[in-house]
């Protein structure tokens, strides 16, 4: 096992300042690359991708391997064990969103950009960008001391926008290589511009599809309404019993196992710098509302929900159509908390669905997937490094933040491989994923690959110490 | 003024009989014309079946004018006045639904095939054998005595199927032209087979849609689920509040102008031979539900009803997509009985919309359009009329029923000529209508062709008697 040159992390970070406009082009060239994971068209591109991450960690010296699966190929690469200090897998994916709609985009989504201190392209912060500051953090390390001061495992996959279908899989098949006693994903958001944020909170989700059936086929409406029960009303009838007036889902048992919020947390929370205005202004709306007693910060993150994300049934085209339509569907989501159980919450669901629905209608509730939330302990000493590192790194200590959404990777680190995941986001909430014009800070990049860089020295000296 | 031969009313059946082959192949001519009102390609077509519908009123000797409208041509032709005797408008119209799905037609649906003693095509109920039935059997007055008992009127149009649009400015702009005392439609069904009926009661309609927006674009449903409004569940709580459980229209003041059905009616609905098991058959559902305390037959045609037309927001494609939607937005309309106004229903239900809708959310209530139900009296001497000549042609006396559909060309006539409008149909509910396989009974047709002889005899004993 090699030793690392008695190097100081100064010259790591030194590295980093004189590389960085180099860094810069790299990652332009990783975001030139199509490598739309959910475009059949663009399949070339995606292993294009693949291979350009794959040759960083060859030229760095690491194992490298680019693993083939049912899909998209992951990238997988690793350092030398490092004797005494932690081994740290970190995760990212080299894939991205669709970019449409197209003409949104201000400079062309695959060509990256630089505007206003901002580099603008498809995958700039999600997830090439963030992902990109953990190569370059190991880069500076092995060009200055010669060797990394922990073990890297990287696990760069690239159907993270497709739903991962194919990484639980291979993580089951790679436990023994995966070995490792934390994750570092790069792939959430800082709480606010130079607001560093350590994520230890995410919310679980329970998605269903609820496919309601009435008459053989669309009816008249003037000629059998009031004698036929109509499917679209029997879905509002239904899906609207599913919440009350004070925003209470009203699924037996829902609220059960949800672990409260502790005073401390929600001392936490309210003492973020949030202003309601400035988030309504964002979003363009005048109000807000939600599940009564909860503030907005806490009904977003740390409180279960259920939003509809879809509705389909009879006419949906111009004019009107005196259609009785035959089916109507919704699609709808619970986000969850920690403890509760997304397998539990279907069943109460379909006994409530079951008890909802009215005669002449036959109903189909499909599970698309359920994840449980999580929670990563505050006081892990992981946790105090990860924090240790943003503060040199962003120049002031993180806050503490969980997430609204649900990353499911990390469930599956725990479940799999039994490790916590440490979510440092280098990126802003305003960043456009998934949306035209996607942005990532050029000033969050290098304090990104600076942070990463000192976390290895932090995680470093944790087991040492 | 011609005075009537003195040919027997049975000389004019005896015609009937005698030209019954012809008329049919007459039919077919017209069937084999693709005037599909709605589809502009066939724009041709559907002048060609005007010109054929006027040739026939010329042959026959009649003052014939193709109007044109900003739209497709109507039919205007005439027969000389008859001293003593009521003026009779018949309505009809030459256009059709497009024939889609077209493989879904046993035989093409512009080659009119015979097929277990019924007629094959589309348009061959709807509208133009109805239609031509009085045609036929002005032929059958004129060919035999001469000369009509009644002045005839014909006003045969083009645009049914695409909602009369030009239809209420020619009326008004012909008012004199139009005079009538009664008018005559050939539109509906028969109660059952060999059970004709005549339709004195038709609904209204108040359609709407109504769109719902929350934030400006579509969101994330675990960054944003349970801090923002989300128009989905706004629009099935907003929905779900306009009907009770008991099936009752929320809408303040709903059911205060409705005519409520009289002893006699609900006793005479009462003993229609319905099969509520063959209705369920028919449909392909195995219950039925609506507004409490009232009998299946009565909820579908003379009780105001609350249906969704369609449903839209967010994601409907395949699978889960955690959208948090900007919009959503329904389709539905309430059929009205008579004495319900739809502008008052209008009012009201945007003033329980608004109350209804949540922080969060802005509204936009479109009203389609709005047409009040309609009764024509029982003890009218043309009902009395229409009904001789009914138990004249099939046999049998009708039966009155009330339709569940709106025919907004009755309000029309009512509203623009002041006169009331006898709905005689000759059609079976089954003729697949608006559907692939439309058809026609053939020994229906001839029925019709008979009884609107003898409809024209009775209506002319009437004024004189």
């Amino acid at each position: 096992m090699p030793e690392t040159k008695s190097a100081s992390p100064q010259a790591v970070q030194s590295y980093c300042q004189e590389h960085a406009s180099r860094f810069e082009d790299e990652l332009c060239e990783l975001l030139r690359i199509e490598s739309v994971s959910a475009d059949s068209t663009r399949r070339g591109e995606v292993r294009k991708a693949a291979q350009w991450v794959a040759d960083q960690f060859k030229k760095l010296g690491l194992k490298t391997e680019l693993c083939e699966t049912p899909g998209h190929p992951i990238v997988f690469a690793e350092s030398p064990a490092v004797l005494g200090a932690p081994v740290v897998l970190v995760y990212g994916h080299y894939d991205v969103q669709p970019p449409d709609p197209l003409n949104e985009w201000i400079s062309p989504a695959f060509e990256p950009t630089r505007r206003d201190g901002n580099l603008y392209a498809r995958g700039a912060t999600d997830d090439k960008g963030q992902m990109f500051t953990h190569v370059k953090s190991a880069e500076a390390w092995l060009k200055t001391a010669g060797a990394l001061p922990v073990q890297l495992k990287y696990l760069i996959e690239g159907e993270e926008e497709v739903g991962s279908r194919n990484l639980d899989e291979f993580i089951e098949a790679n436990r023994d290589r995966l070995k490792c006693d934390i994750v570092v994903v790069s792939d959430t958001s800082q709480f606010a511009p130079d607001v560093p944020a350590v994520t230890y909170g995410l919310r679980g989700i329970a998605y269903y599809e609820l496919r309601l059936v009435g008459p053989k086929q669309d009816l008249h409406s003037g000629t059998f309404g009031g004698a036929v029960t109509n499917p679209a009303n029997a879905l509002v009838q239904m899906l609207s019993a599913l919440i009350d007036e004070r925003g209470r889902v009203q699924v037996p048992g829902f609220y059960d196992d949800v672990l409260p919020l502790t005073k401390e947390e929600r001392q936490q929370i309210a003492e973020l710098d949030f202003s309601e205005a400035e988030f309504m202004r964002q979003i363009g709306v005048r109000a807000l509302s939600g599940e009564n007693g909860f503030s907005t910060l806490e009904r977003k993150s740390a409180r279960p929900t259920f939003d509809i994300n879809g509705l389909t049934s009879g006419y949906q085209g111009e004019g009107a159509k005196t259609v009785l339509p035959a089916k109507a569907s919704a699609k709808f989501s619970f986000r969850l908390v920690p403890k509760q159980d997304p397998h539990k919450i279907t069943q109460a669901l379909r006994g409530a669905l079951e008890k909802l629905l009215p005669p002449g209608i036959t109903m189909e509730l499909e599970e698309f997937h359920g994840a449980p939330g999580v929670v990563v302990p505050l006081d892990s000493p992981y946790m105090a490094a990860a924090a240790r590192a943003i503060e040199k790194g962003f120049g002031r200590a993180p806050v503490y933040i969980r997430e609204g959404g649900s990353i499911p990777v990390v469930n599956s680190f725990k479940d799999l491989l039994g490790v916590d995941t440490l979510l440092l986001g280098w990126g802003q909430n305003d960043d456009n994923t998934h949306s035209p014009n996607e942005k990532f800070s050029i000033a969050d990049f290098h304090r990104g690959i600076r942070t990463s860089a000192w976390l290895w020295d932090e995680l470093s000296r944790m087991k040492r110490a």
